[in-house]
């Protein structure tokens, strides 16, 4: 019996970490195994690829490359790691995957999603997340969580202008997805989000 | 005007090396411009990322991997260094390129040739090469070459045979493409090599 896998996405502010909290809270109390991973990185080999797409340099890195660089990670992230966890029964959970891509590289980089999903394809095969639990909030919400955390209240325009780009982005794509991506409302206290996360893991658990 | 771009393939012990100096030889006597580059690398990022392929390490490195490194790397290559140059009216000779991928990863490896042929569309774009010089060799006559030159002479089985499936791999895509790649009879004398060079060259450099 194969395990599920589960992914999260959300922009800036939305509260993965805490949404992460609470899903290995329901695994533990179900007696699930479970595998927690993020992206990019998740082996070796992928976070020195991470390390590669992220250090500060001179040269203008082509946005072509980054996008090859995150799937060339995501590749070894999946053959070394969450395929086999899969195969042996185990859920993974991944902190970002695909849809970060979609978004980040695809509408704000304003490269061609058929080359993003030609890259799915290639790099990620039949290994595609069975469930997507987008956290979303209004980007004000998100960016005053953010300034909370960091002290750091600086919310120029472009810089919301961009955070609107990624949430229509996200939402864009759930639409377009809408069995596999659930859309929970992180604007509302932490209780009720955890409410919205373990009905979406019920649901995942019943499916065959 | 635009310059040419010419790239130089073929296995080991092909005669590369002494082909580039012919080629330099000949731009330089007809004082023509041009950038002699290499792949894997070309730009810092593109050798950084040719680190991360050939840097030895405990954990497998999966093909599809491996493949999306060595064209993030080619993307890098072709932005930052091919197609400037191009433009710019300076012509380019590559020691290897897209052909070699489509041998060592795509034969060697057996990747699917459709996937390459979407990397290429990705990472290399308009700049396909005008030229390419494939030097040919019987394998026998190449590893006796790679033999004198090394003073190793372990020509086991499996290496012949993968040998030669790379030389029946250029081979084909010779055939497949046979307005853009040009055979030289590498297994003559050097001069002989040389003037067949030069009837290619002559005929690009006239070519509209």
């Amino acid at each position: 019996m194969k395990g599920k896998f589960i992914t999260l996405e959300g922009g800036e502010g939305s509260g993965k970490s805490t949404a992460i909290a609470c899903l290995e809270q329901w695994m533990k109390a179900q007696g699930i195994p479970y595998l927690l991973t993020r992206e990019p990185g998740g082996t070796p080999l992928a976070e020195e690829i991470r390390q590669v797409v992220l250090s500060k340099r001179d040269e203008t890195v082509n946005s072509i490359t980054e996008l090859l660089l995150v799937f060339a990670a995501r590749a070894q992230h999946v053959a070394q790691k969450i395929a086999p966890a899969l195969e042996s029964g185990v859920w993974v959970i991944s902190d970002r995957f695909i849809d970060s891509s979609y978004v980040y590289q695809g509408v704000a980089r304003g490269l061609d999603i058929e080359d993003i999903d030609s890259l799915v394809r290639l790099a990620v095969g039949a290994s595609l997340p069975d469930k997507t639990i987008l956290l979303d909030v209004p980007v004000s919400v998100g960016m005053a969580r953010v300034s909370a955390r960091t002290g750091n209240d600086r919310l120029d325009g472009e810089s919301t202008q961009f955070h609107e780009m990624v949430r229509a982005g996200f939402l864009d794509l759930a639409k377009r997805d809408s069995h596999r991506i659930s859309i929970v409302d992180a604007s509302v206290p932490q209780e009720n989000v955890f409410e919205q996360i373990v009905t979406i893991l019920e649901q995942v658990k019943q499916a065959k």
